[in-house]
């Protein structure tokens, strides 16, 4: 059922990104494809993340994170910055501070800039929505990596229950 | 500004689902595209949805709904389920009521069945977040659409602000 449950949720369809937060004068970025808009007016975004997740407290001690959007060929981008280790992943990398003083990759297609706004809970993960205070595409012809087309990657497919309930 | 804002967010990845409600034995269904998994255990979908919809007020008092994942090539049922009018949109059409419930297209390629968790504000929307208690693949051949390649369909450039603030 475990198989069954991963291809089910398969055919739901997220992008993939890097998520970059900043805090202190400290730097972070991780991968997520749990990120989707959710408002117009103000102009918010979701993101799904995990509260143990050593980014998740500077977000929100910092107060606001980049959603920077990976081109479809960049994999290893997406591999790089899902990796879970404590060095800075930053190092070595393109990148500049955006105006909110988020890490801004240098090869993402778009990037947005967002402050926190609130967040609720999500089960295992929390729910951080923030209002998009700036943003531009970088590349208008690349095309956006679909999270899909990661395969078993990031080895989410361990993580679904065995059943729905 | 507008139209830059909304090619912008057009580099976010959605794709395009047909929302059933069931309420006293009434059903509606509706196009969205601001759907995503946010958790793994328990299993719960976010989906952003107008306050202000018909569809809103029967979620909410029925407290379930479905999500129903729509094959590449079937823009004609996006269009049809995204018609602002009060008519039952369900009439004519291939659909069966699943384990709670909710309607369930026959036409879809996935669908999942999910019981109101919770709520959250969400700028102009509403978050919904529901349990996944049920679900399927139907087709597991076909190509989910994704909201990039409707285009100009459902009219959303003109709901972006001028600019970001």
């Amino acid at each position: 059922m475990k198989n069954d449950l991963h291809f089910l949720f398969q055919k739901l369809t997220h992008g993939v990104y890097v998520i970059g937060v900043s805090c202190n004068g400290e730097n972070n970025a991780f991968t997520a494809s749990w990120v989707m808009q959710v408002s117009f007016t103000p102009l918010l975004l979701a993101l799904s993340i995990h509260p143990d997740h050593s980014s998740y407290k500077m977000l929100i001690d910092g107060g606001v994170f980049s959603v920077n959007v990976l081109p479809k060929e960049r994999l290893d981008l997406a591999e790089h910055f899902g990796l879970p280790v404590n060095t800075d992943k930053l190092a070595g990398l393109a990148w500049h501070q955006g105006k909110t003083t988020v890490p801004v990759l240098d090869d993402a297609i778009a990037f947005f800039e967002c402050k926190f706004s609130h967040e609720c809970e999500a089960g295992d993960h929390r729910l951080v929505i923030g209002r998009v205070v700036s943003g531009a595409v970088r590349d208008p012809q690349a095309l956006p990596m679909n999270y899909r087309d990661t395969g078993a990657m990031d080895g989410s497919s361990s993580l679904f229950p065995e059943d729905f309930i």
